[in-house]
């Protein structure tokens, strides 16, 4: 099986918890609006880990799919809120939800979002799944929201600031992107009926997996191309963003170079592209952040090992590596 | 007893777990602009509700001090994000949080607050308090924040249309208003172990008490003085908002009326303010809020004469009364 099709397994399943969710939401601006980027579509890769990650600790999957869709609901609070917050205008090829709606309502169809995925999660049938973890699950997801907001905090407060550690940083995109990622799997194996141990190992792959995504997308800024990218090459570099490249070259760089490189994150303009991608390579910096991706990568794949044999296993293995082999 | 005393009695537990709660928030900055609207103070009422409903149907006040705090960060949470939608600078007396730190850390500092509100109702001992009830308590803050959402974006969409009618936005204050209160005393009697008829009958009472505390605050705009309000009398007409006065006067207006009370409210300044509260007076559309505020308070301390005889009961009768004596 293709990951495509791993990913579309149970896509329709999801799509019907999350329509059902906001279904009732009124008045029809605040519906839609919060209606917007689901249907704009987005690859749906939390919401069907959570499912697996039910599946392979020996749940059933209609169990675990009220907090999968729980975990989409929440990626989609935070991409409208962070678009407001980084004035981006566009998101999976559609006007943000802000230009559409305007700031006043974006923020609300942000914490609308919010609150319809908890509500979701407490939807869980409690025939099936004990009150015990449904509570588990909700600690999980509420946890990994207040990580989201600590991580968007952090890399705002990093904005100008080019002695930021690779520690800080990585601690910076674990709890942006890497806890919900986290938070999916773990929330799935609580609900799947996890034995401690899978929850905590299942906990940490998604973590590695969660790293791993944040920084592959860093290195398609640099190594992919304006088509399969859908925005120009080095984007990052002309926003002057923090990326692990920029920090590693920075604690490697001679003093000339580090004033070069930062002069040019500073510009924000994209002049000087090709010497930011020069100095990277110059310090090995590119490569440096991919192998880091490839090793988490791995070692969220030999986590799965101790997981009993299953189709569910094998697609999180294949997601797995998906997420360092993808080009967009 | 007086008000003050009943509101003080439970303020620094109260606090005390917000103070934990929010303690851990990191970096520094998302942290001070988490805290800064509590520093500020606030009456505590919702809080205090939910201490008195759990006690009032015979629970411990120790076991509701975690959904007590949780809804006074939501409280916290809905009016950073309602500041920056309506532009307001001020809040108790402090500049709002998105003047001191911006807008994007506000968006933030609202949505730590939300996440860290269910984090702490999860946080309720569950040696005292059963899961079932834990579980009940946060459904009924969830669907509050909903109706908040939807509250706030309905009173967005009535801007400028001045046929809505007094059902619809009897609604809309109910959502934005009125819903909050209502899970603070239904949510404090579920964690108190309140019988189903107990439950329903203090949700029923806040609701009630919620409904009035809007409708008193509309009243205040035009009844109170410069100096007990801390703004200009008058300052709805002159922004143009939608209170019950002014639907229930446009309901009853002759068409001329209609027309020169519509012009002011389209106006936004504040030469015709009093214009406007001859022709509240003419169609007695003061009166009649104050009297709905009234019937409402009548009729949620008339409910609580089901519950067992305490103290709580009695301040909860107390809490009713003060909402429409009130002066600010």
């Amino acid at each position: 099986m293709e990951v495509v099709d791993i990913l579309k397994k149970y896509s329709s399943d999801i799509d019907e918890e999350i329509q059902n969710s906001l279904s009732t939401v009124d008045p029809e601006e605040l519906k839609k609006s919060t209606q917007h980027l689901i249907k704009a579509g987005g690859k749906k890769i939390r919401p069907s880990m959570v499912v697996l990650s039910a599946i392979a600790v020996g749940g059933a999957p209609e169990e675990a799919l009220k907090t999968a869709a729980a975990v989409e609901l929440i990626h989609t609070f935070s991409l409208i809120h962070d678009d407001i917050m980084d004035e981006d205008d566009m998101r999976r090829g559609e006007p943000s939800v802000h230009v559409l709606w305007g700031e006043p309502m974006a923020i609300l169809a942000g914490d609308t979002l919010f609150s319809k995925a908890f509500e979701t999660v407490l939807e869980t049938p409690i025939d099936n799944v004990s009150y015990e973890r449904v509570v588990g699950a909700l600690k999980t997801v509420v946890d990994s929201c207040i990580k989201i907001c600590e991580g968007q905090a952090s890399d705002m407060c990093f904005e100008g600031n080019f002695e930021v550690s690779e520690e800080a940083y990585m601690n910076m995109i674990y709890k942006k992107t890497g806890a919900l990622i986290a938070a999916s799997t773990k929330s799935g194996a609580i609900i799947g009926g996890g034995t401690p141990e899978q929850v905590e190992l299942l906990s940490e792959y998604g973590r590695l997996v969660g790293l791993a995504f944040q920084i592959q997308d860093d290195y398609l800024d640099v190594m992919s191309d304006e088509q399969d990218l859908g925005k120009p090459v080095g984007s990052d570099v002309v926003e002057g963003k923090m990326t692990l490249m920029v920090v590693n070259a920075l604690s490697k760089a001679s003093p000339e170079d580090k004033k070069e490189l930062i002069s040019i994150l500073e510009a924000e303009d994209d002049t000087n592209v090709t010497r930011a991608l020069e100095l990277f390579n110059k310090y090995d910096s590119i490569d440096y952040a991919k192998n880091i991706a490839l090793d988490n990568i791995n070692t969220a794949k030999s986590l799965l090992d101790e997981l009993p044999d299953s189709e569910a296993k094998e697609s999180l293995s294949m997601i797995a590596d998906f997420v360092v082999e993808r080009i967009h």
